[in-house]
């Protein structure tokens, strides 16, 4: 496996975030848990008057401030952080948000999610969150115009891009190294003696699928391998059904087919089975990208380069506490290294 | 298929939210797109001043007020709803998520979302919300004790249970009638020659699994059929795996599974079809609930009851738009019918 461009980023120390005292801490100095904070600052929660007495003194010590709104308002800092999502479809996502949304609520920040089908979409979800205030945008939508990436930049509010490739604003990114994962993967179908790649594509704009496909695409023509037959599948499990009809009917028949993502590749996968009879890995190989949980099941199996989704969120997250509140900082951008999973959609190099 | 029990609420007529003004309504009135209501108000984003001047005029003689944490530390509103979730492994719930967000989004609010994995965790989410000030809560997490639900009403926010029973609080709900959808298999089964049935359980606390178990086990006694061997899934796909090694394993051996969901029946289809060489239907029937989009797919093309989710999402915010803002109003429950949706993960009747 060629994984010379991979870089991880480099090491990391886990730093406090920069917004002040939380819960954890008034708990920590209390001698009491972080449940019993919220409720002594809930209005009509139940409490025992000693112990809520004992966790106001602790409050008071670490100037920890009770009303998030009236905080924000003098502070211009919410506590709050906001996830713009593509959608839910494609089952890495959901992962995704549940990994942050857990890791944003440990510290003690508030998660405001939005889904937007398009770019126009997106703008409006950013302006609707800036108007609220929220500290930080974390976007895994394909699709954000430089101008609502320089609305957050005024407002002073940090961006960072989740695999997304960022080209010509501000904004910082965290992705997987899809151009590597690309290459890897053309590099294991030709071990394995495959001679007639193609490659099923997501979104033409999203930066995934460019670098997947480029790298694939480079990596076979430095092997000397046919440059693969493209077919779009617009990264769903119908489109990838559709792509493999449309493949099985180009002569010559391709014989090992990489798709942009997992569910697509599920797609083919059906199609090539169940509506065709044929045999994967014999008659095809079949590869996909993601390594979402269902792509281990047995009826699937799917040899596919896994993103390292709780690593990249925790370099998010990082990368978060570094710039959050530093509006000039200058943007970072971090590559994280995928991981060939080898399974029984593709034979043995 | 005995659907008695169904009732759908009744006829829903359209509401308008009761929050005011919204940035449609302003954009209707000054004749312009709601982007350019959203960039007129946002600190730095460009704009044509001339039309700048009608979308304030526009604003101003509706009363539309620009800022919304100003607006909601006067009002106590925040035009924010809370979304409280227990996860999203099961592919039902970021479905079901989406389709939230969209819909808000839509009438101009916004969504604030927390994953917890147990009973505390949704209290500690609820008061955190309770202190942003959320207007209403949508809960889809298993489990809220009713000292949380208590915060609300005292706070003075409406909670709305989604697929979920309601039994001591004050909190409202909407669910698919899951003992019918029960008492719908066990007809199916037992109209198919089916006669060793079984049932592999979601998680014990959830209502849910409780109705469809209740109404799947009493259909069958009231048809002469013998109670179902009961085994524990968990409501995940490893948890129906190991479900139905166990079943496997009783003597008599089951002609029948009917699972709680359907990630847990395609566990079991799996392992019947790849651990075990055995033939669905003809050695045994499977049966799922919820008809998630991969239950559709050729690998597993299951037997499931189909929870009618976007008509559930629009139950509830006509809901959400009667209640909100009315503490004092008595909760209101709603029943969807299901539907049994048949697949060859059964044999014809």
């Amino acid at each position: 496996m060629n994984d010379a461009p991979f870089d991880d980023g480099g090491p990391k120390s886990r730093r406090r975030s920069v917004s002040g005292p939380t819960s954890a801490d008034v708990a920590r100095l209390a001698g009491v848990s972080r449940s019993t904070v919220s409720r002594t600052f809930t209005p009509g929660a139940s409490i025992d008057p000693v112990t809520a007495a004992r966790v106001r003194a602790a409050a008071e010590e670490l100037r920890y401030s009770v009303d998030p709104l009236a905080r924000s308002l003098i502070s211009r800092r919410s506590d709050t952080v906001g996830l713009v999502m593509g959608g839910l479809e494609n089952p890495f996502y959901p992962a995704v948000a549940a990994g942050f949304m857990e890791r944003l609520q440990q510290r003690d920040l508030r998660v405001m999610c939005h889904v937007a089908a398009d770019i126009e979409a997106v703008a409006d979800g950013v302006r609707a969150m800036l108007r609220y205030r929220v500290d930080a945008l974390i976007v895994t939508a394909s699709g954000m115009s430089n101008a609502a990436v320089d609305d957050c930049r005024r407002a002073g509010v940090t961006v960072i891009f989740f695999n997304r490739a960022v080209t010509l604003s501000a904004a910082s990114s965290v992705q997987t190294d899809n151009v590597a994962g690309g290459r890897a993967v053309a590099d294991h179908l030709a071990a394995c003696g495959y001679a007639r790649p193609a490659y099923v594509a997501g979104l033409a704009n999203a930066s995934t699928n460019r670098d997947r496909q480029a790298g694939f695409t480079d990596r076979l023509a430095e092997r000397r391998l046919p440059a693969p037959r493209v077919e779009s599948g617009g990264y769903t499990y119908e489109g990838g059904c559709d792509a493999a009809t449309r493949l099985l009917r180009t002569k010559p028949r391709p014989d090992a087919i990489f798709c942009a993502n997992d569910i697509m590749a599920m797609g083919v996968l059906d199609t090539l089975r169940h509506a065709h009879g044929l045999s994967v890995p014999d008659d095809m190989a079949v590869v996909g990208f993601d390594d979402v949980p269902m792509a281990g099941w047995p009826s699937f199996d799917l040899t596919t380069v896994r993103q390292r989704r709780n690593r990249m969120i925790e370099v998010t997250l990082d990368l978060l506490d570094d710039l959050r509140g530093d509006a000039e900082a200058p943007p970072v951008h971090r590559l994280i290294p995928g991981r060939l999973i080898l399974r029984s959609s593709t034979r043995s190099p």
